[in-house]
């Protein structure tokens, strides 16, 4: 499982009073809790900052890789704002997102063709939010054809199904489900990422629904993440899941998790 | 959901001791907190108490029936212990379980047939533990054919498609999984059930693993099962489940759920 660590996120207030700031220790403190939680990859998002958002990613990085050895996970829909946080990159950072809407797809191509970058590929075009498996599929086939044309090899594509909340409509959950299931096995060797927070707008215990949803996401063939790594219950139940199906020899990391005392469940 | 509360056995120590002391009072306060935690049926187990096993299921199906309005699911592999259960019962119970094993096959089946009892068909026989899903799926066809022929309405079968822990083999989870899936989409209109502590056997965190393991089984499929229904955040992540999965029209239950404050999760 690849987790993807979302806590620098502008869009969390904490997280943007820090960049305002240029508060570099408190981002740092951040990346390196999320970089001992078990990352894989540290998201670095500066979307709300309008104007500035390519300096502020650029500061991110840099603050980020200044104490960790993980690679970012660079979240903009501008090309430039990901061109920006290239350019101080070190290591091969995983891109979020290409997309189908025009724009995006026409100007992020370029960036990602003949890299050997990871590229997160969002199931949503310029006809808006996809709704049932078939919507997905349709979108990630061209998605997938456009980038292994390109070059981009499969291994470094996940497609992300784009989750949408339950409590607009109910059947949004088994959609979502039984896209996951059929695009790793429509597309051989490709992955599949998710932050699937919004699986449970509107409705109470937000936290159980994420937490379940993964799980059940993961049974489905899910095998990356844009998780809070700090939730522990949340780390618990990805080590669990892949325990329970089979993707964990012995159950030896899910035994190690345990022993290391990070499964804190209450 | 169908929901069987697991708690009356007399593997557990503290039931045994009401039994031996026949502590009406005790096991009628076990009966009463199950149904008021939403159980369809409550199990009743006298298995450890060899040559006594069918007085013990009549006082203990007498005991819960004086207090609550919900039939029992009389929990035993002894044909005449079934016998003298079903000869105190009220209401329609659920008979836990025939198995292909050829004594208790032989003996059950005449007990069952023609009646709108429910029936729990475990997928068991005289060959030993089945381990993969084709395993399973030879001895469900075996039960449910035997089952029709004998006027068991698919509507009143249960196919237990019997756990094995993961700490025996890490496919162990993955095999059940699509088992219940197989199992639901090859005989329509059946239902499946099981009791899945045996998934965490030997493993640390049990609780958790169970829990997540019920919402993967609800997620293929699996639509009734024996559990500890006092155990809450079991009884929340099952709603959650449902919720999750489109089962639950516009996630009232679960709303009812959480409003009505069961879902205690810490």
């Amino acid at each position: 499982m690849v987790i993807i660590g979302e806590l620098i996120n502008a869009s969390r207030k904490t997280i943007a009073a820090h960049i305002e700031k240029q508060d570099a220790e408190a981002i740092r403190k951040i990346a390196r809790e999320q970089f001992e939680a078990g990352v894989d990859y540290i998201d670095v998002n500066a979307g709300t900052f309008v104007g500035k958002e390519a300096d502020y990613i650029k500061w991110l990085v840099t603050q980020v890789q200044a104490v960790v050895a993980a690679p970012c996970c660079l979240d903009s829909p501008d090309p430039a704002v990901i061109e920006a946080g290239l350019s101080v990159h070190q290591g091969t950072p995983m891109i979020n997102s290409i997309s189908l809407e025009k724009d995006r797809y026409d100007q992020l191509l370029p960036l990602v063709a003949g890299t050997d970058f990871k590229v997160v590929a969002l199931c949503m075009s310029n006809a808006g939010m996809p709704k049932t498996v078939d919507d997905r599929l349709a979108i990630a086939e061209q998605l997938v054809n456009g980038l292994l044309q390109n070059h981009v090899k499969i291994d470094n594509i996940y497609v992300d199904p784009l989750v949408q909340p339950l409590s607009v409509n109910q059947d949004f959950g088994k959609e979502f489900l039984n896209s996951i299931d059929k695009i790793m096995t429509t597309f051989k060797g490709i992955h599949t990422v998710c932050g699937l927070s919004n699986i449970s707008y509107g409705l109470p215990n937000r936290q159980l629904l994420n937490q379940l949803f993964m799980v059940m996401a993961i049974e489905r063939g899910l095998d990356a993440a844009i998780v809070d790594p700090l939730d522990q219950r949340m780390m618990a139940n990805i080590a669990a899941a892949e325990a329970l199906t089979g993707k964990d020899a012995y159950c030896m990391n899910y035994l190690k998790g345990h022993r290391s005392g990070k499964f804190k469940l209450s």
